[in-house]
């Protein structure tokens, strides 16, 4: 047995312990405490493994399943940035991809050019797997926004326009699931959770 | 589109949000917190992609996957039992069937039967994939303990042959991760963190 390799892959999930602690926007069900980044993975694994037929091109769905897994990783180092956060979001490629170079630079050789290239393709958003997979990542705090009445986009003084605009890129991957997220949007607004403008 | 197939597995995908709420007798590393069970599961898939090769035979990771992260669904009904809580883990194959008849009972044709075998297949930890899945399930609370300094070990006044006992399934799945194991759980008693008897 090659030691070191496993004990390099040893370090690597024990570092990954720590998205655990990267708190997102999104308040879980009940709303008793927000959404921290690894149990968000976890649940868009499942909606990968679930949606999967709703696709707008067939996906390879172990590839989807293990893009969500690792998609959030960089934020370890680089933090959850809120989706209507500009500011934020204009300095957010360079600070992760120092991450990327980072985090995955911890696997050995092979793994860490396979889970790299995946999370740049999913950066890339130009594969039919990336799509879907980015797809997923709005939906579910579309979903859990409406569910908790709309909290997080009142929290932040987020109107329906802007739900709408960063929220197109659902289309690109599903428009099946595109056509939910308006339902759940214009529902939203019809029962006061999200404002008009 | 059929929508209420699609309603149906958006249902489902809500309900397991509870899996968030499920908490862990482990610790998170660093020790802020204890963790739940839906970031342990996305940890354990995570072991999977990066393990995978240390099996001893050959697994189907893509499967491997899937089983980690359904494994403790269950666990929204029948909580989670500490692995050396005698008296609960004798009740618990009942409490369990009867949550997986439920959660997985949500989801639509197909997918229902398709989960729920993944689920019977590591319950009976007979195939090679299931065997490696529980290694991981084993393995990665052995070490969040160990860099935590025994402190799951210690509060539930567990001595060194239980954990050696209960640790053995990590051989059935991976011979070179039980060696990883036995090395940790040595090396816990001879810092003091873990007690010899």
């Amino acid at each position: 047995m090659d030691n070191e390799r496993l004990k390099q892959q040893i370090r690597f999930l024990l570092e990954i312990d720590r998205l655990k602690q990267v708190i997102r926007q999104s308040y879980i069900l009940g709303g008793t405490r927000k959404e921290n980044a690894a149990e968000h993975s976890w649940h868009l694994a499942l909606m990968a493994l679930v949606l999967a037929e709703h696709a707008n091109q067939p996906v390879n769905v172990p590839r989807v399943v293990q893009m969500v897994l690792v998609h959030d990783l960089v934020e370890i180092d680089a933090g959850d940035t809120f989706i209507y956060d500009i500011r934020g979001n204009a300095e957010k490629p360079q600070r992760e991809r120092a991450a990327a170079d980072r985090i995955f630079g911890l696997l050995p050789e092979g793994q860490r050019q396979e889970f790299r290239s995946l999370w740049d393709e999913f950066e890339a958003r130009q594969t039919p797997d990336a799509r879907f997979a980015a797809a997923l990542d709005r939906l579910m705090p579309l979903l859990h926004n409406y569910h908790n009445k709309g909290r997080t986009w009142q929290e932040h003084n987020v109107k329906q326009h802007s739900v709408i605009e960063r929220n197109t890129t659902i289309n690109d991957g599903s428009a099946t699931l595109w056509d939910i997220a308006r339902q759940i949007i214009e529902d939203a607004v019809a029962k006061g959770f999200l404002a008009k403008e």
